[in-house]
């Protein structure tokens, strides 16, 4: 058994963000989402539905008396808080913070049962219906959260407690679920547990936990359905809905065939990208490569057909799901946050495995578009669906669009992005570089210090840069002695030109590229510097003309980032501007956009609203107004005036 | 009570359509349609679901014992055959047909119950749930679509005796509902039985009818809600649903607010116009100026701001409803084939109190776009969902476009359209001319013969032409004796140009119109020849720029005809064309299309697909290449080889 993996990410604790687009979000989640959560999860917020998570574990543990409160999977809303907890202590130590998390993981075990079982769900309110919903109860996508819990809170800490209470859970897991007699051939409604099993065994090195991550891959879409002969099983009955309900739809949960041979994303696209993260983790583990092609024809049919320019995947709200190729709707696409979370960590693993510009410009496009759009610059408002394409009075009167929100919400009573973004975004440095022994690969500029172990030295590595507004970036190297590695930088691929120089000598970029980044071999030495110039100017991106809602449109991009029109800019009706593609783009520095930003200027014609009075339809009359347009950072709509906002633009 | 009614139609058994265009559907509604339906309401089409809607009147008259089978509604389909087989008795005598309906009339007659009840629902399936819900059962609603039969059938062959059988039952419906102690306080949960009171009441005379339909009509939508008491009174179930429910959506039935405070086209498309239809008959038989301001305000929001071009109205499939002013997506659309018929019943009624040109121009591009287009022309295949644009991949794959189908569907388990087009297009003859005793008014342009009864003479009319296909009319006068009165004819919204000759002796138009109509005062005499020149050439069409989804498009419109691409035309991918509208538009008739139309060639570019290979996304360049364009009708969409379809095209 051959790995696959080439490289591996610097531990999140040897990486410290100080940026200046990036450090404000995570002071943000440390200061206002974090707290704020751990409010919702104890039903202290007076203005929500109450969250029951803890009182839920506190039922469990048998301190307090009552009904399970919440949605089945309510769990996993404490497990993605200790996750971010566990993130946010390795890098930000915080001792009432940890007593708090502490106390909460004293709960959590005293809450597992005597075999290792915990699902406060089914340990309150159904402990003879443990395993016989899978397909909707969440049981292992729960127990998945909480590992991930468990294995950030011990890196975050060195506590091993959570870790010890999963590793039981995993434990008996294994002894549920497996080929052999006596066990359920089955595996999870909603994938998670793969991807948080691989973490466990990375974390303990224990196999097991490997081996039944790899079970589940290889178990799913196996013929008979499992997930069908579970609903018959259990008399054609559903959690969710009163009555006899047909059978289960095994595309939306990427089990309709063996998932090596699947091709095409289907389905809800969460889980289809913690499916193929945890497939792309088996197969750089096991040197699976079937999986892994498998994992390539996925990642390109979803980059490359099925992608939002924003980086939001899932065209449809129903089933939160992917439809198919180069169907990408603007005004009813659901493009969740977690979904474009979800792509990270796919990217994130396909990138350890090969340094391929495609992983991480898919990763950036998300992470500066979709992902940080969906926290308001409050902390306390989130955007669950993320449209390109928003007129309020439609969100509000067309059943089809009462999905897509044109202002972000309070924290939901189904919670899952708001901790989602929590997680992600303290857990940023993990993102940054991957390395083994000879090659540092920098995916990201952010600016940060990290230190790099390498062969037999460590290395010390500082960027500073004015990313994303600036496409400068220094790099700065600080080692005990001499050593040739490789240094790998990412070409990001909006970048036409990009220079490099070496302790202020230039170097030929174009002969060092390798699948979008320059490969730099060299003896470093304390103190080198290396500066990027990665050309970055605002330009006018189309889509593939497959793509029939974007015919005739195009967007504005920055480098990493995505413009739109909003309407406190611009007027309503956004639909009636045509934007001048030969008139050219102007940036400015904008400081009174929410944290400063780089707007664009530019030039179009709207369409003349005079003289219509009462009619619908007549005569065409080809009659418009120039017009000045202003388009600010995708990232950023939603956070002043709401209105009507626009990413693809008709042009002239 | 003065009437507001200022001319009524001329009875269907008095026209004779001989039209190009319409003969072919009345053919096809005769010789196809009607017995078609006979077979598929005796369930003897072999490929599809049993209607049961004959079985349930056979298990309700005694004859045959079982369960009620079909939807809650299914006695409608047996009415609607009804009816429209009484409109084609009246027009084709026809002795078979006649003696299959008159046995289906003993058989209803027999299931009456002695209290004159007759529901084949209730009376099988839940005798002590009369009445009990009306928000949701349909009761009401099947008996108006029976009372429009029995009128139908009447005035068709003089015979009374399912017009007796439903004077009973109107009798009995008369004792259970209104403001009287002991009655039902409520109304119908799906708008029908209003317009057919009416009818009823002008069959037989009998006021009873007409005050019962108004209360229907003033009831509605006071408060405390009827519907929500309704709701509460039967333990919050549903017909539809198990469980609890919650509370019914008061403006899904129009009985948010007293309908004469309404002024906003809202919830199901087809109970808002079905309603209205109601209204303006109440207010034109009763004076009732406050209602018939209600019917003016209610037109406007629907045909200014919620009417598609093609007069497909319900903007959503959520609740095949209207959503609001100026909401038109072209591809997730509703647009009902019932909705756009209900919206001819009421213009006709409009037309009635005033001959405007804004309700026979709506009705006119009702009738010929949408309405015709919802029947193939093999008269077995029926559109219910008219879409402006169709990609079959999308409706296969994008639940929220399911329910726009790219091909006409065979009859439906819930087959509401394909019979009302059935009675629709039997009863056309209806919708030509209405007079008053001293003017004849000529909404459509039919070829026709009919006999209208003036002041003290007998008039007879006939009308050639080519319409849709020319604008010229040729109307003949034949008269017992000199007589004066107006002629008026109706000049089209879409006619910029209106020549009238009168006996070749041309007359100045522009000094005779009124509201969209030319009247001509004459002594008219035998033999006297009017000739109608409507200037007919094809154009672009523009929305209001408020029509968000219209914005930078065109439609091409040709005299009653909205035209649209389709793919077996002009290949896949319509989106990436854009037309011409500088170079003009060329028409040419087509006999190779069904039927033989006028197509209209264009001028256009396409978006280069060229060198795209797997991406999705890259930087602007305006690559294009020329193409030309084929229109063709819109009626016609869909006769062809399957496959896209567009209305609105974007133009340059």
């Amino acid at each position: 058994m051959n790995k696959l993996n080439n490289s591996d990410p610097v531990l999140l604790k040897n990486v410290k963000i100080e940026d200046n687009f990036w450090s404000e979000y995570q002071k943000l989640v440390k200061d206002v989402v974090i707290p704020y959560q751990w409010e919702a999860l104890n039903d202290n917020i007076s203005d929500a539905d109450p969250s029951y998570a803890i009182r839920n574990f506190r039922i469990a543990a048998g301190e307090e008396q009552g009904d399970f409160g919440g949605m089945v999977f309510q769990d996993s809303d404490v497990a993605k808080w200790l996750e971010a907890v566990g993130y946010s202590l390795a890098i930000n130590p915080d001792p009432v913070l940890e007593a708090l998390a502490d106390k909460t993981i004293d709960l959590i075990e005293k809450a597992q049962q005597p075999d290792g079982y915990l699902d406060t769900y089914f340990i309150i309110a159904a402990p003879e219906k443990r395993w016989t919903n899978l397909t909707e109860c969440h049981e292992l996508y729960c127990a998945g959260h909480m590992m991930e819990a468990a294995v950030a809170y011990y890196y975050g800490t060195g506590k091993r407690k959570l870790l010890d209470v999963m590793c039981r859970y995993a434990d008996y897991i294994d002894t549920v679920f497996g080929t052999e007699p006596g066990k359920i051939k089955g595996y999870d409604g909603h994938q998670e547990v793969e991807l948080a099993l691989v973490k466990l065994y990375k974390a303990t090195g224990n196999e097991k936990y490997l081996k039944l991550s790899k079970y589940f891959i290889d178990e799913r879409g196996q013929e008979p359905y499992f997930f069908e002969q579970e609903w018959e099983k259990r008399g054609k009955i559903s959690y969710w809905r009163p009555g006899i309900v047909p059978k289960p739809d095994e595309s939306y949960h990427q089990a309709h065939k063996p998932v090596r041979k699947q091709s095409e994303a289907v389905g809800h696209a969460v889980r289809e990208v913690y499916m193929c993260t945890g497939m792309a983790d088996i197969a750089a583990e096991t040197g699976d490569t079937e999986l892994f092609e498998a994992c390539r024809r996925l990642w390109d049919d979803i980059v490359n057909r099925q992608m939002y320019i924003t980086g939001g995947i899932g065209s449809t709200n129903h089933g939160e799901a992917f439809s198919f190729d180069y169907d990408l709707p603007n005004d009813t696409v659901y493009a969740e946050t977690c979904a474009s979370i979800g792509l990270v960590f796919f990217a994130h693993r396909m990138l350890k495995i090969e340094a391929k510009g495609s992983y991480a410009d898919a990763m950036e496009r998300a992470l500066y578009n979709t992902v940080v759009s969906g926290m308001a610059k409050d902390g306390r408002h989130f955007f669950y669906v993320n449209p390109l394409e928003v007129w309020p009075e439609a969100s509000e009167k067309n059943p089809s669009r009462h999905h897509v929100k044109p202002v972000r919400q309070k924290w939901f009573g189904c919670a899952c992005c708001p901790p989602n973004v929590a997680r992600l975004l303290t857990s940023l440095g993990e993102y940054i570089y991957t390395s083994n022994e000879n090659t540092v690969y920098t995916h990201l500029y952010i600016g940060s210090e990290a230190k790099v172990q390498l062969e037999d030295t460590d290395l010390q590595i500082t960027q500073e840069t004015d990313y994303p507004w600036k496409g400068n970036v220094k790099i700065k190297l600080s080692l005990e002695k001499e050593k040739e590695f490789k240094l790998a930088l990412r070409i990001p691929g909006w970048c036409k030109k990009a220079e490099i120089s070496v302790n202020d000598e230039a170097i030929d970029v174009s002969s060092k590229m390798a699948d979008g980044y320059a490969i730099v071999l060299n003896k470093w030495q304390d103190g080198d510097c290396i500066e990027l110039k990665l050309e970055m100017h605002v330009e006018f991106i189309q889509a593939n003309p497959k793509v029939r809602a974007d015919a005739g449109k195009v967007a504005i991009q920055r480098g990493p980032l995505v413009y739109c029109l909003e309407e406190v800019d611009n007027g309503s009706n956004l639909n009636s501007v045509s934007i001048d593609t030969s008139a050219g783009l102007e940036e400015e520095y904008d400081e009174s956009l929410p944290g400063g930003a780089v707007a664009v200027r530019a030039k179009g014609i709207r369409i003349d609203e005079e003289g219509w009075s009462n009619k619908l339809y007549r005569p065409f009359e080809h009659k418009t107004k120039e017009v000045q347009l202003k388009a600010v950072p995708y990232y950023l709509w939603g956070n002043r005036t709401p209105g009507e906002m626009l990413v693809w633009i008709r042009h002239i």
